[in-house]
């Protein structure tokens, strides 16, 4: 690439941060960062950061440039990636389309979803049908630990595909991901590949997501004290992840047979580790329920495959929102005398 | 009847403290009441009480006699009623049967289970198998306030019935049960009602307390809410009560076709009710799933009625009554290497 890459990061948790740092510090690509949370710290100072793969101690960390909101698209500096680590709440508004929308540049744009979950490229196609999406799964260890540092403890092995899109050729979005993949990879340090079967990677990553994240989240449990009950994993992690199984199995994707068993497995267990969503809940901040339950369960209905058990957990996940929603002022129940259960 | 009943109450609950109240002021019984939290200040004090039915500044009011644990049967003192009004946690020792068992003369005792459940009986008659067992189902709404206050707001309409007991003539323990109905109506506040049809009235209640405690309960959730958000009611509480509804069925129990949408609406909804099991977790009590989801499911699963949902219920109750046990420091989970999930 002769130039470098305009790149747009919209989300600066963990995942951000470090996508942040690797794209800035590998030479091929300019960063804007739109920070919220830790605008004001970082413009400041910085990010600081303790990282496993590049590095502890560092401070004083700017991209090229810090916004406190998406900023708009202009002639002549259009962005070349639009990356959003960002949580996908489709269910409040605004959404990540609505959040992108003023920054994408039909045409030109490439939209980078380095996030969870099943169909998110849904809304985005839909919004940017001109613009290839790509999809970013993270397998990264990296958690904000106060605003503006970083402790990145586990290595960022990201695999980033094509979403498929009725208006653009896949060998452009093809050539897209496999650019993003380089400008991600230049700084040398993390190991981010080209992923050939994206449905594949999505799936596989449920059978975790869809399991542990929703059934942590309802009990607020550590996946270690599930595996030491055995009951947890027996009667709701393994039904739940079977019935993952059997969904992706009706998408047209097989996963090998042992995989709820490595899955059951793969935390470690002196950690007492909360899945994120887990996390999100014990901090009152919404979840990301609909593209990781509503979606797979969804999908397996219009495959014709029962999933008793993830409608259960949908249910929850939904009425957790519900509560979420209301301790933020975003919603205030009242009862209604010609309510439908009146 | 010419001498008065000699009746052991143990628990002092709401519903313990009116049935104490109903039974001793009746003038049929003498009532030894055996209470916990609230002994010393019942011993010193007396119950307060404003009673919907028995009137409001109740106080100083002490049955016969009061101790703060339960009694040895003593020869020509047996009792000839023991009440039982605590809850059924039958995962904890000491169970119910452990408890009353000092109290207990084989052949003479009759033993009064006012709890909520199914197959609540199956341990006592087990234990007890020479005594009549008798099924207590209570409507009343009575609240412990503070130590010793009980606020009595709800009319107490109770069905006393018979438990089916190999070794005790059905007419033995039906005389029993309407020697009891009688003690306790004498009184003239209350509704009493011999209950001819004890499947019937358990699995009935059932409807409501399998769905709306264990989802009250995982969500900490009062039920008008549930109403107001209605998906909670159409993908949680009337998928429960169906599985419910079938098992009973599947049970010789046939449930009226509307029972599910009265029992979805018998809340007020003007009072954000939170179901018992609910208000015990919040309190950190131990909660009487067994009974309530368990017992169901697995009555079901005999009978061959597909229960996912309540599979799933009991997976998520019986994981909080891990987290209650731990917070009480009755269970201390570590992790083994050798455990099944390492």
């Amino acid at each position: 690439m002769a130039t470098k890459a305009n790149v747009l990061l919209i989300g600066s948790g963990g995942v951000g941060t470090m996508a942040t740092y690797a794209l800035q510090t590998g030479g091929k690509a300019d960063v804007t960062a739109v920070l919220r949370s830790n605008f004001k710290v970082v413009s400041e100072n910085g990010f600081s950061i303790d990282s496993v793969q590049h590095g502890d101690g560092i401070t004083g960390f700017k991209p090229t440039q810090i916004l406190n909101q998406v900023p708009s698209a202009k002639e002549g500096q259009a962005f070349d990636f639009i990356v959003v680590t960002t949580k996908n709440i489709p269910d409040i508004r605004p959404n990540v389309a609505d959040i992108i929308e003023p920054a994408v540049t039909p045409g030109h744009s490439v939209i980078v979803l380095l996030q969870n979950g099943l169909n998110i490229q849904v809304p985005i196609i839909e919004r940017f049908p001109t613009n290839a999406v790509i999809s970013g799964v993270s397998l990264i260890g990296a958690t904000e630990t106060s605003p503006g540092t970083v402790r990145h403890d586990d290595e960022d092995v990201s695999k980033i595909g094509v979403f498929e899109s009725p208006k653009v050729p896949r060998d452009v979005a093809v050539a897209a991901a496999k650019k993003f993949v380089d400008i991600y990879n230049a700084c040398g340090k993390v190991d981010c590949m080209y992923d050939e079967d994206v449905p594949f990677t999505r799936w596989r990553k449920l059978i975790y997501n869809t399991s542990y994240n929703a059934i942590a989240t309802i009990l607020r449990m550590d996946t270690t004290r599930m595996r030491i009950s055995e009951h947890v994993i027996d009667n709701l992690i393994r039904p739940a992840m079977l019935e993952v199984k059997a969904a992706a199995k009706a998408a047209g994707v097989n996963l090998p047979d042992d995989i709820c068993d490595l899955m059951i497995r793969i935390d470690p267990n002196d950690t007492y580790w909360k899945p994120s969503m887990c996390q999100d809940i014990e901090k009152g901040n919404l979840i990301e329920f609909e593209n990781i339950v509503g979606e797979p369960m969804r999908e397996a209905e219009k495959l014709g495959v029962a999933t008793p058990v993830l409608k259960t957990l949908y249910g929850f996940t939904k009425a957790l929102q519900f509560q979420i929603m209301e301790a933020k002022g975003l919603i205030s129940p009242k009862w209604e005398k010609d309510s439908k259960y009146a």
